[in-house]
């Protein structure tokens, strides 16, 4: 089985139907703005996921697209309104929305995406008591990322916090979106009760390693470490799981250096490096790389209830994927 | 009847339920920008609105709170986001939520008011398929408000608009949830389908004339001509009925000083006063005033196939006092 291909002939289709939903509207500048970063292209991890779900429980996938569109707007949705918070000039390699088409649009973009997610809700076919909760988990949902990005917001404010809090930070800002694209996806499929816990349980597993795999990869790569990303990170004091772990092991001189620079956006390079090379000496950098790994196994065990079907065999991939991938 | 009575009694008992609903949150930050603006007061229209309009089809008001609620905070979101794009520092005489809070964190709490308006539609006990319609009308109504917001800031650029342009601008800026509030509200009280239709046509009317004398109050006063206010409306190039009716009836020399003044940040006190004189000249501003008394009447004209309630009476009453009212 070829992971790439199978997840690419589910993308080129969800696209095709987001494509067709999010037709244009009036006033034009608005519907540009907001169909500008879901037309803009993404992994689509998040609607393959319910895709995949459903099928793995033996649905018919046209039933969950729907669901995997609003999914994907509510994604958008919130990446629109964190650019501007983080004052993010970039995304997927193009401008910001609020830099191509101005703050106020970019804030009215983001809440019609909000919008028009719920409006493709009311496009599933189901149950109207399926309907109801299904749609219910999806509000809640949206609260824990509004949760989860103020904490996110809040926590480059801290010296230090605990690795439970950054879990439950990133469980909200990242993990429950993929928790809800797998377990929505398998009850729109016709999941029993069961079935939907697993793939609620993979989805989170998923996301958190996704999450820490993320922070991973920004930090291992030798060559770049002083490059600009990186050196961003330590001196704005991103609360990364590699700092997190580094802050709450370091002592004696150590715990010094790491307090001092860390979260210095004035720290020299030199400062930097030595923050890096602390990271290593205390090994963060691979118990990050340990933990994304658990994540991932986590993942695929929750999986065993599933009757065996491809789509089940693309979900597991998909777990090993996650934590392989180097972009 | 005491109309003032009638509506207080109504907004207590909405108050005390919202305030409920409100309930705190985790991380606290986010929850008290979020409670701040609901919880300032406010005169409550809105959902006043939909409990006469359930009162008013013989309904149980008990019935249409989570409808009253979930009305009031999509209101509150709106006005949250829009204090960010119009960077307005007051509201309601406390500072507004970006400025007490950050801009981050009331993008935030606007998001979340967003959502707990629909967690709190979820509150509602009707039947299925009434619970997806009325539903399915908040969602298009937030688009409209949406797309009414993009319009009024797009329009601040233009020399001159049509009063069509302009109609169609508070309509779904502001008469399309005075709208919603009504027809949806007499729908979960049990409104036939010709009820709900007159009372959507009622809200709309409302809203139409609640906008429009709101427009008439910044301008009618003469003691204020030269107050902040309406300096910086001239100034601003605010598309109000009345500026709309004078742009497109000027002709002449009256014209020239429209066109030079109207919209001039710089301009002096003395050019805005001869703005002021050509609004009275012209008489953009009867004609606003008739305009508002024109949909108020229309309003009322809509609830004659109601039964006579003391709900339908208040709704009557509520009618007049918008367009006469002085704040």
């Amino acid at each position: 089985m070829d992971l790439k291909q199978e997840l690419d002939k589910r993308k080129d289709f969800f696209d095709r139907a987001m494509d067709k939903f999010l037709r244009n509207g009036e006033p034009d500048q608005l519907y540009n703005a907001a169909r500008y970063l879901p037309l803009a292209g993404g992994k689509r991890l998040r609607p393959v996921l319910s895709m995949l779900s459903c099928e793995a429980v033996n649905g018919n996938v046209i039933d969950v697209i729907p669901l995997a569109i609003a999914i994907e707007l509510i994604h958008n949705f919130t990446l629109v309104h964190d650019d501007i918070m983080d004052n993010s000039k970039l995304r997927r390699n193009l401008p910001a929305v609020h830099i191509k088409y101005g703050e106020s649009t970019a804030i009215l973009a983001g809440d019609l995406l909000f919008t028009k997610a719920f409006e493709s809700m009311h496009n599933l076919q189901i149950d109207l008591s399926v309907f109801k909760n299904v749609e219910y988990g999806l509000i809640d949902c949206v609260r824990e990322i509004c949760e989860g990005q103020q904490l996110d917001v809040e926590f480059e404010n801290y010296k230090i916090i605990s690795e439970d809090q950054y879990l439950n930070m990133i469980l909200k800002k990242t993990a429950v979106l993929f928790m809800y694209a797998s377990e929505a996806g398998g009850i729109v499929g016709g999941a029993t009760r069961e079935q939907a816990n697993a793939l609620s349980e993979y989805g989170k597993s998923l996301g958190l390693g996704f999450q820490i795999h993320d922070d991973y990869l920004d930090m291992s790569s030798e060559e770049s470490i002083l490059g600009k990303d990186i050196g961003n990170d330590i001196r704005n004091g991103k609360k990364t799981l590699i700092a997190v772990h580094a802050l709450n092991h370091a002592i004696g001189n150590d715990k010094k250096i790491l307090q001092k620079t860390f979260g210095d956006r004035e720290a020299s390079d030199k400062n930097v490096q030595e923050v890096y090379n602390l990271f290593k000496k205390l090994k963060s950098i691979d118990y990050a790389k340990c933990k994304a790994e658990e994540y991932c196994n986590k993942a695929k065990d929750a999986l065993k209830i599933l009757p065996d079907t491809d789509a089940k065999q693309v979900l597991m991939d998909l777990a090993d994927y996650s934590i392989k991938r180097e972009k």
